[in-house]
């Protein structure tokens, strides 16, 4: 950690700000510089709580940590990158991880036909939501159990893993019982009640991260995850929230490189989410396999324009097949299968 | 609801987009522009299901809906603007209500400490974490139960009227026995189970905007409380996420006369997470007033360089009493009392 | 500036940041914690050049900078709050300077009447466009020294100093000519040689922030200015561009109290940029002058809803009257007179 | 256009929008829905001028425009998507231009180095610096026209095309004798005089989105150099900013097929400055040509870590002829060449 001092700090300040130090357990180090005097400290300032605090004592200008306040997802902690299994489904190494379905189970006709298709056009795991989080309490809510009911069918049927959101602690035992993969989507990522639950877990997590959270945020959500015991979790960037109108969500493809070198976790990419728009899904599909990612989850319903929610950044299942063959050409270009 | 057809859009196309308007219960009027065709849907919108849908449709280039998305929070629906009391606490109408105490509580020492202060100072309501969520796992996370308790006593010995945050629905009957109002957090904003849980309380709730919530949402996450039957909701802008770095977040003060033209519902700001620095709030705290702002939430400690959390964008007692003196000039400059 | 190296760093890398170091002219001091190695720098980091480019060495992770990269315009260099006289305008110190006025100059019919009545209504400067920069190329693109004439006609029959737009560096002896203010619009922030142009002038500037510069940014254009021998630089703050759409742009005023602690240049808000809607700008002037700003621009016209541009944030003169009594109150219980 | 009146707005108020349509040269619709009253205004409202300035009618809630406010720049007004040539370098259709050098000209040495490694490498065009546009007063220049003639002494070496920027209008002959390609920088996007300059030169133009500009602002900028007479301007993206602090810019691939179905320009995307990270470039580079990108800009400098400029974001010769060798790849997955 450094401590900038402002430039007319008086010594009786530097020593003050050299005894809180030592008190957090941290070695200083003091440098004084032509303008202003700063105090590094020296030690492993994660266990020293949270020192920012130490910006409100006098004759302190600003406080700046130097070690990612994460540790079990760094890639420090673990140099191998992860290789998540979860049924059907593979992610990470040579393999990209392919899921995909609709936004919402609405019947079990709709969910076995969406199954087949995504699997006969290369995809390893089903996505599909049944507890739903909507924006507005007057939108369709999800088919809730029965909704699990179905992708289980469906899973019957086609042997894909099945990927379901889960919005609360105390459900994360009943999705379980039907899903390889529990979906934790962007407005919990820091529901740390939920995060808690699936770190006591057997099930492999999806993350996805908040439209607003860094990417530090983001690791240390997973990092709750973790703590609780279950390595398997993958980091989803789905996009932020920006300036741009245009897109639902603006999708930085430069998170996957920077997470690639920062954690041992899979990075997964959704460009459905990502863009907001049908029609700019598969061009993103295609630049984040070629930026790096470990997996794609997209959204496929065999008729968007009557889905019961997202339709309008959905692909139709003719559309998710041409995107995948035109994925697995960009994929092969790097060196990647799927 | 306004279609825009894409110039090229066939006459298939636009027959298409009329008999899906009439489907979703809408009456459709079609304009024909030189350049465009232009579909209007007169009727209920919000009845008719999200129908942005309609975007994945062949020929569509965009969907504008016309109506708020909200109701119950409508200034159209409650012309009056709400008052709300709680306990010794009163938003609303001519009266700013101001609620102030640490981010966390510490121990019984401390909260009583505060609660004596603020009160002498002039607050009507004491604010204190009992339950944290915190984004790191290695952070303090609170005292729970033992914090609620904490704050009872502070309120036996002040009369304050108490205000706590409750993280998850299992919590809501626990917190409601020990506070006036329950805090929904910013990162809560769209936790709909506890959004739905807090609806079917008695206490009042704060409820926070997520700092990449726009408005509406913010309107749609109180829709769920009111929805639940809960009438009690006061709104709270805490500061967006934008590419700012020298304050932790946004305060944007516009949301002040935006949400007051278009709800009934009591607006507060929220100064300490709005900057992120113990410098910047009594400023800020001043243009909230001036900006017509019908309550403040402040974070005080006896402390602040020793705080649990938060300590950089908390004031120490006197900071705040000074605040609260100058705070109340500027109220009586915009007609209003404190 | 602070180098923090990699966790891996090996001695050689670590040597060799060292010898760039010194060879920066700068003085390393090696702090060799648990986890990763620090070096820092001593001495004037401004004067060493970008050191960030550092970061592309092997073993470096990141490279932190630890002084302000601005000179001139730091309060360290100038401990008193500059105020700046410009004709009939006074800025800074107690006095908030008020300029108002219409965003266009249409005739000088128009701009004579909008000056009687603001000046009636307390303004102490008259702003007008006569150059006009516009998004798009089909828009009334302002009536250039036509306008400027008519700007000085307005000052002629009001006394009112004039504020008005330079958008090229060719232009600014004819600007100077006939305002008191050279106004650097939002757009124009980075426009290196105009701001050099101004910099040689004896006219005061007002320097807008562009929408995505940070306030570092806008403090380094100021240099410019100063660093070109021209010490009458006000700054204005008139929002930047986030994800909210319900204002045009966001206007964090969290700005007038971090910069009036960094710089002893003039601050001034721009209400009516800064929302975008004519609604929201009485509150917003109103918060401005609590938060501490020094002045308001504000766009004044006899009849927005025919102005040729900009009449969306646009007071009507009655309107302009009453904010300006409604600022007065609100900038007496802050100690400020308009 | 479509005007969406207040609910309560009176016939009245109604009535007078009715009228200023008329009086704008369009035809009103009136649609009277349950809630609120929309008029439709048939017509190109381009020629209409701002329209949005009813917003401050009584009565009126807002105005949302319908067609696009650019017209030379669509992809309807020229269906066919526009190849560009100059010198050495093509842009457009099947060919993917690539444009490599460093940010700054420094001496010849180094920038006929750095051509000839580039070249060999495979870039078609040479970029570098001469005049440069800096943030801060006190970082290098530039050497001005000293760096063009060095630019034009590499193209004589290597028969690359030149590309650099232009920052001033008065300087748009003097680069048009050395360079094929002028280039407008992100920070000069609305400097308007300069972009009519452009639109009156011969060269190819090279347009970089400002970081805070939408997509409809760019365009705009476009439209002033095509409005001038000027065809060949390629549009680049290079970042935008956001809350992400750990890239410099936020680099929005999705800006590519968005484009490319509004408009028949070119589209450049620049990883170098929408990273700021030499290490986060190459796997951006694959993702903008994966996405569609017909153009790639990127910074190479023989030894980044001295580079006067933007050595921070910059690869070296060896890194780039890597990258190069990986784009190719997946260029012909994409069915592109370079």
């Amino acid at each position: 950690m450094i401590i900038v001092m402002r430039r007319n700090a008086t010594e009786e300040e530097i020593q003050h700000m050299i005894a809180e130090v030592e008190n957090a357990g941290l070695k200083p180090t003091t440098l004084r510089g032509t303008e202003r005097t700063v105090i590094a400290a020296i030690g492993d300032e994660r266990k020293a709580g949270d020192l920012r605090k130490l910006e409100s004592a006098p004759g302190v200008d600003n406080v700046m940590p130097v070690l990612a306040p994460y540790k079990l997802a760094s890639i420090e902690s673990h140099p191998e990158r992860s290789v998540i299994t979860a049924g059907s489904f593979t992610i990470g190494g040579k393999h990209i991880g392919m899921m995909a379905g609709p936004c919402s189970v609405e019947s079990e006709e709709q969910i076995v036909a969406t199954a087949k298709a995504v699997k006969a056009a290369g995809a390893t795991a089903l996505r599909g939501g049944a507890f739903k989080p909507r924006t507005s309490p007057y939108s369709f809510q999800g088919l809730k159990e029965e909704g699990l009911k179905m992708l289980a069918a469906a899973r019957e049927e086609t042997g894909l893993a099945v990927v379901t959101e889960v919005v609360a602690s105390e459900d994360v035992d009943l999705v379980s019982e039907y899903a390889e993969v529990l979906q934790i989507g962007a407005r919990n990522m820091q529901n740390y009640r939920l995060l808690e639950a699936c770190g006591r877990s057997h099930r492999a997590v999806l993350l996805k991260r908040g439209p607003s959270a860094t990417v530090d945020e983001l690791l240390l959500a997973a990092e709750y995850i973790l703590d609780g015991g279950n390595p398997n979790v993958m980091l989803c960037e789905r996009g932020i929230r920006t300036f741009e109108a245009h897109t639902r969500f603006t999708l930085p493809l430069a998170t996957v490189a920077w997470l690639q070198a920062r954690t041992h976790l899979p990075v997964v990419i959704d460009p459905s989410h990502g863009t907001g728009h049908t029609t700019l899904v598969p061009s993103m599909a295609k630049a984040a396999i070629a930026a790096g990612a470990d997996g794609i989850i997209v959204e496929v319903h065999p008729d968007p324009e009557h889905a019961k929610s997202d339709g309008f950044q959905t692909l139709d299942c003719e559309a998710f097949a041409q995107m995948m063959a035109d994925c697995r050409r960009v994929a092969e270009a790097v060196d990647r299968t799927m």
